[in-house]
């Protein structure tokens, strides 16, 4: 195999594919990236069973080949040499060599034999999107999806997909959160659980550019990532998700309207006082226009005065601060509405135009 | 204890004096900073009994008194108010109040009363330069301090003060980093070691401002810096440090200048061959005017030829990459010249005005 690309093509294909290269495991093949020029292409291709990724970079092939080459080391290779065109060079025992200017790296390759290629996919419907819209979705509700293995399902999140409508939602048993999105083309309805981790990584390769598509296509027992000249595919989920509409009301007593940057500040500035092994809930407290929020722990107390305008009950609710930090960080917009039903009731908050809800569980205030 | 100051002044200032706040202690009162408004100033302390720092921060004070507050917990609840004036008043049993807009904070302080306080040191000559000129000294030394305790001088720079002159020095056994700095007036001789942390955590709180002054005492036991409203008081390490000058020469049979970030691209270029447990030499082969640099290790092999500028023999030497890697990456200067005698005695980095000398031993190649 021998072939020449630029050195930047060649780095940022490798660092996309390498995001399918798992951190630890004890197949050595995995830990590879497969270059394939057996056609004119040069296509690169990682793949850790669970998530793979490919890509196809520029360049001229000389001699068809296909080769195996450490992931991390080729990374880190290809990421000190000078912008120029970079050689690489396969002999039949798989002996490697990258040149570029006076460079000289040889490493020993794998066949490749061992590899486990991607599935081959039967696609029907891509689903459009700008990868602007994906990337938003995704980093606006994945900090809710659980860690946890207990439960597989709270691992993922659910792609619920209805005419031109697709829902995203993540949850970890404490609070849900839901991104809806406008599409502006109809498509069967569907309903698919991703791995969280296919989503996290997919976040680090997707442009967030307007003007850029992506493809996906859900299929029986994959979903599929097309954009730009990469392919994405990932395993999902087996089994039904949660029936979230159960959990949704518009019944609501109490309805706050607040600067998103104002309670979010107000949030943060608790956490100086919360501790490992001490998690004290903020209490909010509602009378008339004016929010209290207050925490009391073994290291002090803290409370303050927000501004408000409240529609209906006055109420008093504790909360886990980090749940509100985390939604408030990930909301764009200035103003927000938070909606409650009683201090045992979730509590959610939303923008106008409905685009997210996030459902945050109330903690039981034990008076002192 | 009632006084009245900025967000930033006082974010400042706690900034600064914690890093005199060990990171872990039995004594929780070593986790404390001091406040002090026993007179008109604002005087916050921290010490860890081997460095202790002092700064006084602008504010009105309306009632006198002292408290002890956690570093960490005060650090962080300062950090997030909003930029506006903050009060600080405390009660007779150290319960402490933190206001500031409609924010209130409340904490239990102590009393101080076993503070250990900075050492009244009798101080005579300041040795005067710039926050600049020491910060860069600093940086460009700090690196090659051994954080290994079997040789406690080791763990600490040599400041050696001769007239107009100040070297710095530090050693880890397997090189040498010496700064000289040319200072505006001359004073007399002395000779100190530093601790190794004392100057890592300096190096935090000096501004690198070439016109903001710093006065140095050398004291008995004791160093002591004097900047802006700041005092750093440190214990110094005792001992005679090693004799430098015997490890110097000037019989070069090898003098080659080279530009500086081809060279550090090129060592740059060894590190994804370079594993934990396979701590190959890379070896620099200079033939006329040319300059290989080779590594050959399990995971691969790397070369790569640099054109400089040679005077006297050809030579054939080892190093371990990390150690000039460490010194090219402090070095400002667009051209180096690297000194060299044989393969068996040290190596000679250099700038031509004699700002630094880094002295690196090199390491026996086992040839395949």
């Amino acid at each position: 195999m021998k072939f020449t690309c630029s050195k930047s093509d060649l780095l940022n294909g490798v660092s996309i594919v390498s995001k399918a290269v798992p951190t630890k495991t004890t197949m050595a093949i995995l830990e590879c990236i497969l270059i394939d020029a057996s056609s004119d292409n040069i296509k690169l291709t990682a793949n850790n069973t669970e998530l793979g990724i490919e890509t196809v970079i520029e360049g001229n092939v000389i001699e068809n080949g296909i080769v195996a080459l450490d992931a991390k080391i080729l990374y880190e290779m290809i990421r000190n040499l000078p912008d120029n065109d970079v050689t690489i060079t396969t002999d039949q025992t798989f002996k490697t060599t990258i040149v570029c200017e006076k460079i000289n790296y040889n490493i020993i390759g794998k066949s490749g034999e061992d590899f486990s290629y991607l599935p081959n996919i039967h696609k029907e419907e891509a689903v459009l999107m700008s990868q602007y819209t994906l990337k938003e979705t995704i980093r606006q509700t994945i900090f809710s999806v659980s860690d946890n293995d207990n439960n597989k399902m709270m691992t993922g999140e659910l792609f619920d997909l209805k005419g031109d409508k697709l829902r995203v939602i993540s949850m970890d048993g404490y609070r849900v959160s839901i991104r809806n999105v406008n599409l502006s083309a109809s498509y069967g309805d569907k309903k698919i659980i991703v791995p969280g981790k296919t989503l996290q990584e997919l976040l680090k390769v997707i442009s967030g550019d307007m003007d850029s598509e992506i493809s996906i296509f859900f299929t029986k027992n994959h979903i599929v990532f097309e954009f730009d000249r990469t392919t994405v595919v990932s395993r999902i989920i087996e089994g039904n998700y949660f029936d979230i509409d159960r959990m949704l009301t518009d019944n609501y007593e109490t309805k706050v309207r607040v600067n998103k940057k104002e309670i979010l500040d107000s949030f943060n500035r608790t956490t100086p006082l919360i501790k490992e092994n001490d998690k004290k809930p903020i209490v909010m407290n509602l009378t008339g226009n004016e929010m209290e929020l207050k925490i009391n722990s073994f290291a002090g107390s803290f409370d303050e005065e927000i501004d408000v305008s409240k529609e209906g009950n006055d109420i008093r609710i504790g909360f886990n601060p980090k749940f509100f930090i985390d939604a408030l960080k990930v909301i764009e917009d200035e103003e927000i509405s938070i909606n409650m039903v009683n201090a045992k009731s979730p509590c959610f908050i939303k923008d106008d135009e409905g685009k997210f809800i996030y459902m945050v569980l109330p903690v039981s205030i034990v008076d002192e």
